[in-house]
């Protein structure tokens, strides 16, 4: 194992600059590692022009990452094209097919197709490693892959969007809504120009998919994740949290319950105290219960270029010692097919905001279906709404926020019941309906 | 590789027995993990006939844990009997000779005899893994070791020993007495009959000189460590860091600086709001700064036989799949003799807090020697005590606490100031000293 392990990278954005510049600065020390060097021979991208700060004098060029793929040059690929199809997934083929390694940050592609390219390195005897996929520096997949190993998974959750705490970080602190601190998080590069796929939660469940594979051994079914995306959360409600004890955080969970695998992604509220609730920011952060360890945290970047090169360089580092894994741990044919727990079964506690309209029975209503569906309320907050006009009777002109805070019920309960409110005439919009997790 | 890995148990209390019964419970999963079983075929023991609870009638019993280490019955030596030398140095010295893997969570045979262990083990081409010797069942050492192979750390810290973590946490939740608390931690099993070595931070000095090497690549160098315990930390320490915005914290620290590696084990002020002030009772937390990756942070169980064992069986199933890695990640020839950075060069804000005699001159010699040293005050604290007997001047008949944050200075700077006070003669006691993080 003198050779060299040679490295393609195929896409030069801020990620592949950063592996670049990072195998450079490093090279000693992962020569001493690996007991071989480590050695970018290839790249791609498409403007050859630009200058990206890192020395690729010694390496070839191709305009196509297909043909750096297809390339005798490299033993391992480093796709950082991004997208679930084109241009990345026929990159990720072509090398698999030719025997080579793949490393991948590209979580999309990987939830959608995963199971088919992890069943090709498989029969190739070749690795296929994803540690920058999820939770940027975070080495969350090698730990649930290798470290946990010994246990048996039954909760995952985290902090997997930095774009979104970056946003309900702000808005909680300085008072914001949602829109205003969407367009300070695109000014400053933390979100894209069509920002859907951070805020709408796609991102995080991409990368849920992949960690619930991992974690429960079973196949990635990304489209069994119950999804919400954070961009109904108003002000009012951070408000309310931060009166009652909570936070709230988009958080993705997976956890194994009597009627199957839960996977859902939405907006959280959790205890204040909780060490969930401290992670600010565009920090990541991934909880695992498990029976061996009981709870594992672990917080850190959820993105930037030199921390998702981390992980990167620490997959490449294990192909350069030799080391072959399953990419999800067990092997394609061992990975069990989960069962789907239906989301109207989910159990937990509801913070509920209505828009109730301020006349007699309106609160009879709310206690009367609560009630109906055998839920209990631990908490119920009432204000006139400061500005709030006034009617002649003394009651408010407009609707008045109640907020509720439910005991443990079900999903099913608790949107029967507040279709059973809203049927009853007494509320002016919609329910805000935002689980509550106490980790 | 689908010959089964055979392990052999060396200590079969609390961790040996959950390694046993584990590698049962998920004996399946491992083997499609590894490509082969793990199998348990030999434990050492002093007591053949206590009840462990776990099933041992497959395996072959030893009176002695050498005999198990030299024996011809398994590949794998697990060492759990503890202690810097005799049985335990010699079962793995004996075990790595006869070219079998070691796993061991003996923090204190590897942080005196790790170099000639790792050597050996090299030369012999067999694995010698140690992730439950440190933080029990938090992956650091794989995390430091592989996750971070594309990193240059600077730092690392963390709270390494629950016993401290739990006494300094009762301290101040109840304003107890570190006696009082000692005891309950000795009652509920947390510390031992003799806690000197939990107390007095020689534990986590054990851990912290594995980190060290891990982290920076260099020697193991125990020696170096300063170390401070927390018998000292009185009810009074705790309330004042409460007012003042911090949480005191036995904390591990070893960071590369100017004049070389500074390692140092100590009672520390860390903000309230910082993640690691989150870390209470026996739970333990790690954290890196590295120069890609950022700020990663680790918080999981730092005891307990479930969790240790987690460990044990990270290593096994590493084993199993046949990976090899040098102990501390880089070759032992090629770890670096780390230059010691002398404590009395070390920089930092200081908690401290004098027993004036409440006479004209106090406050002038305090504010003096602090000035002759160019030691500037973040905040001063004199309060009189409640139940202090008066003098007919209005003055204290006894000595009053007086409390003063630093801003940064030098461990030698203000070690001066402080004789310099005490040679005044206002001082009834030795000063208590503090060191101030803000991670």
């Amino acid at each position: 194992m003198t050779e060299p392990l040679r490295i393609g990278v195929a896409g030069l954005g801020t990620v592949g600059a950063a592996v670049v510049r990072l195998l450079g600065r490093h090279a000693a020390s992962l020569e001493a590692r690996c007991g071989r060097p480590l050695v970018v021979t290839a790249v791609s991208a498409r403007d050859r022009k630009r200058d990206r700060g890192v020395d690729l004098s010694g390496c070839e060029w191709f305009d196509d990452p297909v043909a750096l793929a297809a390339s005798p040059l490299c033993d391992v690929v480093v796709e950082l094209v991004g997208g679930d199809e084109g241009p990345a997934r026929a990159t990720v083929e072509t090398a698999l097919a030719a025997g080579k390694h793949v490393v991948t940050a590209n979580k999309a592609l990987l939830a959608k197709h995963g199971a088919a390219l992890a069943a090709t390195a498989e029969a190739k005897g070749v690795g296929l490693f994803f540690e920058a996929s999820v939770a940027g520096g975070i080495p969350i997949v090698k730990t649930l892959r290798e470290a946990l190993a010994g246990n048996a998974v039954s909760r995952i959750s985290g902090i997997l969007n930095g774009t979104c705490n970056y946003i309900l970080s702000r808005m909680e602190l300085e008072g914001l809504t949602f829109e205003a601190c969407l367009a300070d998080a695109q000014r400053l590069g933390y979100a894209e120009a069509d920002p859907t796929f951070d805020v709408g939660g796609f991102d995080a469940a991409h990368k849920l998919a992949l960690l619930t594979s991992l974690a429960f051994g079973t196949e990635i079914d990304a489209d069994a994740i119950h999804v919400e995306g954070i961009a109904s959360i108003a002000p009012l409600d951070l408000k309310m949290a931060d009166e009652l004890g909570f936070r709230i955080k988009l958080l993705g969970v997976a956890e194994r319950t009597a009627t199957g695998i839960e996977q859902r992604v939405h907006p959280t509220m959790v205890p204040k105290t909780s060490a969930i609730a401290q992670v600010m920011g565009v920090t990541n952060a991934v909880s695992i219960h498990a029976d061996a360890v009981g709870e594992l945290t672990l917080v850190g970047p959820g993105a930037g270029g030199d921390a998702t090169a981390s992980s990167v360089l620490s997959d490449l580092a294990d192909l350069g010692r030799g080391v072959r894994i399953a990419p999800f741990g067990l092997p394609v044919a061992a990975l069990a097919k989960a069962e789907r727990a239906p989301m109207q079964r989910h159990e937990g506690g509801y913070y509920v905001r209505l828009s109730v309209l301020d006349r007699p029975g309106a609160a009879a209503s709310i206690a009367t279906r609560m009630a109906e569906r055998a839920i209990s309320l631990e908490s119920i907050v009432q204000r006139r709404a400061p500005g709030t006009p006034w009617e002649a009777t003394g009651r408010a002109a407009g609707p008045v926020p109640v907020v509720l805070l439910t005991y443990a019920t079900t999903e099913a309960a608790i949107r029967a019941a507040l279709d059973a409110v809203m049927a009853d005439g007494h509320i002016a919009e919609p329910p805000q309906l935002i689980r509550i997790e106490r980790p």
